[in-house]
């Protein structure tokens, strides 16, 4: 089973929900037409569909191994790398001044679906080489950024990024490393696990940026400072040249994400790995959290790839196997189970919060470019606001969305979705690392009630509802059954959703404690509320579509139902976690240790 | 990480939600006494914790392999098998007649649940004896349950059900194994797929029971027979003696469960192998229902049991890693986990969800013993349609309830959650079988809307609520805030019942399609709602020890706490599935199958 990238919900998810022709019209994205924006998509579609998807069982397979120190990723990885950069798509989101195109985000955000659904254990090597880019190209001295930058952005050069320790790993105030300087550079030593793709043989360097404390540096976050440590030091004309003091001790066997190598790194066995400071002392972690709404939100979109691979899959299964009669007709005749009821349920259960994701995830996506290219100030700093808030939504709430979307897909398969050969079970195998990694969903849910809702009293989060009333206000003045039950339901998730964040804004300033315990309700529920306002406003297009005899009519139909089936099926239980979040901190603190 | 029995709750299930006492006194249960049970419980959990569980990770990691025709077993399980049946307790709740102990179902339920959570892949040989020994006692003749169930029951011998084919899955009327009369017996040929233990070394001889159809049989279900067709055929003296022809041909490469070897059977490759007919000409399936019930309630309680062992692992992991501050205290000193709200919350939506289970399980099994043994024929009569009704209701809430606690399990562990050698990830492979195998959950829900439900308009379902409403009054006159919490939880969760009940009832008459469409909601519904009711029973128990200072004031305390948390946080969000359930059918079908 192949997969295909989904080209029309991407362009209409693109266009009508996102505002690509805004994003395009930004100064800086010139480039980015309607002509380009689409042929890019229609390549890419190729690539991940022709060229990455088919390496994924076989990458999931062999997994990566560590021999004699080295890292061989699976067969076939090495040259589809060579093909993937050569093919420029790794420089796209990137600054034009270091050899990127200058694409919008928005681009980037859908490019990066399709290679995360093709073939994540591969994908995964992009994304974390993207966060390190962001991070020198935000705070490294121009030196660096002339030496790394344009091998990183070309591919030529991955990045890692080495924050977690045995002993810290959300809690970084605990980690032990040390960077003791010496002449024009540090010398680092350490221990770092959990580091994807911290060795392998795609790329001919490797650049390292290695979180560590420096000597007399206050304990705690304040004492962390952020280094540059390439795997081979760069030699005075820019090219790789003698090896690192730090290597690759032993990589993971993981529940899914075979592909990907995870590797315990030692850094200094040999006296201290060479290594250079980015930006100031002490500010190490405060220059992560720079680049981690990228981080976060391609995370995210990876919870939307796997979910969308997950569904194609079952579909094409649901079509082909034949078992039972048809639950609506007396004909006895075995059918495909396409036509039974619980099997359409769960394909609708799955596909609609994919294209909820897809909605969320793309808006979010076209706001990181207004924060950063907007010409007026306000209208930056507004879009920066919601970017921060949905943020850990999109984490969280996509990547528990992914784990359950893959779920189904096994159930939709019956016993062969048990069995590994079908190849239903690695995406659920995949999808397990997303709510852990980049922040566990819990810390998402914490970051969402203890920092964004609490930072301006949930204003934020007001703003959005403000739009979700306006959007069942239009809905509501559409004749027809399927527009009044999305105006009524996307017009009760805005109270639902104003509800909770009062309650959030205020308890957390009171007792948060209390907050915290139902901040992960509080997630599900927004991202629920937002999601289903995104299908509403497609929905809405779509009608508006059919009315004039615009595009595909059975996609528009389908747009209009799946919002429906979302409206009815999905949002009222998730809507019913107003009453839960509040009550939860009544209970979750009244049990002793002993007692659990 | 090893696995400790959860006697003190399992006691207290078993007496005060399950009526252990009015089980014991049912004639033919005399020796039943609370002594006997008490040291059984006591000693099998012993052999679960410190003989099963320690195999459970080394069984996942060899597997089971086929070599040269036979089957290996992971290390230590033949060893292991042979303590558990020279032990006798294979034989505890089968009839004395053929060499039983005659316990109740309602005790052989406990101890399923303890060894099905030391070790679910060892655990399954035990499930499938049991389905096959059941299935010769009901409808094997006086011969055929001399020959087979003595060994049987002890455990020289194991079982099998070969069903499924590959054309033949949930509808096992497109079956096409045959068996074709030759004197006194038939020979057999046909594949079957997926047979759990269908060839192993645990046991001297393997006694399959197949379905297959006679010539000039009906087409569809009518035309299915059973056979019991023996590994080795037994000599006149009952000792096993030549090969027949049957084989193991292949074992699937699978998520988990990886010591159970799920094997293609093939019967007959040298000419046909030889079987004799268990009862009737053409009544295989019907035979096959007869031992559903208790098969469908051994897998629900595997999904009990994955959970707990998940629970336990996650608690364990929760009070020793340390990271972060304390939620709810300045003390900027880092603390273990179980400290934090989002843990807690976890730890919580785990450990109200099984012990709903376990209320909910032996209550079924307690049933079960009623409808066998009851000396008064209506008792016996509504005891059977209450084990009717629940059976689906077990079997698919429950494992459900298995794989989203094994997923909460690995979330509580962080990044360590995700690394095989934790353990965690296991219990979540192998649950992910559980709401498959069996019928799979959907299965469960048409069966029980489209039979159970149907089949008395929802008059037994009323009867439940009825003695939920009960005990709301109950609660009611107790003062206090949790048991007013708990009064009014009880009772909301009945009308909401009995509203989505009385739906079904009538729209799957006039529009089955619609019914079945909700079908998966209305199950998630009945079962949050019923596992609320067993809580919320316990806990008013719990009060009760409280006030006269009887039993372990930590326990019963905890009882209480852990009602509320159910009836305040899980239970709102299922109840809020009875607008779903009414709604689904309206857009389920409503796109064509290329739409999807």
């Amino acid at each position: 089973m192949t997969y295909a990238a989904p080209l029309a919900d991407i362009r209409f998810t693109l266009r009508e929900i996102a505002g690509q022709a805004d994003i395009a019209a930004l100064p800086g994205y010139e480039n980015a037409t309607d002509d380009m924006i689409d042929a890019v998509l229609e390549e890419a579609g190729k690539l991940s569909g022709n060229v990455l998807a088919p390496l994924n069982r076989t990458g999931d397979q062999q997994g990566s191994r560590l021999e004699n120190g080295v890292v061989r990723t699976p067969e076939g990885f090495v040259g589809v790398y060579r093909q993937f950069i050569d093919g420029g798509w790794n420089s796209l989101p990137f600054d034009p001044e270091f050899g990127g195109q200058g694409m919008p985000w928005l681009l980037a955000t859908a490019m990066q679906e399709m290679w995360q659904s093709a073939n994540m254990g591969f994908g995964l090597v992009l994304l974390l080489n993207q966060g390190a880019i962001d991070a020198i190209h935000h705070h490294g001295s121009p030196e660096q950024k002339a030496t790394y930058l344009p091998r990183m952005i070309e591919g030529a050069w991955t990045g890692t990024m080495n924050l977690t320790e045995p002993q810290a790993g959300s809690d970084l105030a605990q980690l032990r490393s040390r960077a003791v300087p010496q002449g024009d550079h540090y010398l680092i030593t350490g221990q770092k696990i959990f580091i994807t793709y911290g060795e392998h043989d795609l790329a001919e360097n490797i650049v390292h940026l290695v979180l560590a404390r420096t000597p007399d540096a206050p304990p705690g976050v304040r004492g962390i400072s952020l280094f540059i440590v390439p795997k081979l030091l760069p030699n005075p004309d820019g090219s790789p040249g003698k090896r690192n003091d730090v290597r690759c001790v032993s990589i993971e066997h993981k529940l899914g994400i075979h592909a990907s190598p995870t590797c315990v790194m030692s850094f200094g066995d040999d006296g201290g790995a060479i290594g250079w400071r980015i930006g100031e002392e002490g500010r190490g972690l405060s220059y992560m959290f720079t680049m981690m709404n990228n981080a976060r939100l391609a995370v995210g979109v990876q919870g939307l790839a796997i979910a969308e691979r997950a569904y194609q899959q079952a579909v094409a299964y649901a079509r082909t196997r034949v078992q039972s009669k048809d639950d609506t007709r007396p004909d006895p005749k075995p059918v495909a189970i396409v036509r039974h009821a619980d099997i359409r349920r769960m394909l609708m259960t799955m596909r609609s919060q994919i294209e909820a994701m897809r909605g969320l995830g793309y808006y979010t996506a076209a706001a990181i470019d207004c924060a950063l290219k907007h010409p007026d100030t306000d209208a930056r700093r507004k879009a920066q606001d919601r970017v921060d808030l949905l943020i850990p939504i999109v984490k969280a709430w996509f990547t528990d969305l992914g784990n359950e979307i893959a779920s189904l897909g096994v159930q939709v398969h019956g016993g062969m979705g048990f069995i590994e050969e079908t190849g239903a079970a690695q995406h659920l195998r995949d999808a397990r690392i997303l709510p852990i990694y980049e922040g566990t969903n819990g810390i998402q849910a914490r970051d969402l009630v203890g920092r964004k809702v609490a930072k301006d009293g949930g204003e934020t989060m007001r703003g959005l509802t403000a739009e979700m009333r306006a959007l069942a206000a239009e809905l509501e003045v559409v004749a027809g059954d399927d527009t009044a039950v999305l105006a009524d339901a996307v017009a009760k998730a805005a109270d639902a959703l104003d509800d909770a964040t009062a309650w959030v804004a205020e308890t957390g300033k009171a007792d948060i404690g209390a907050a915290l315990a139902g901040s992960v309700p509080f997630l599900r529920l927004a991202g629920t509320a937002l999601g289903g306002w995104m299908l509403a406003k497609g929905a809405l297009v779509a009608h508006r579509r059919l009315a004039s005899r615009e595009g595909d009519p059975a996609f528009n139909e389908a747009k209009i139902v799946t919002a429906r089936f979302y409206a009815e099926v999905i949002l009222p239980p998730a809507l019913a976690q107003l009453g839960p979040l509040k009550s939860a901190g009544r209970t979750v603190f009244a049990l002793a240790e002993e007692q659990f």
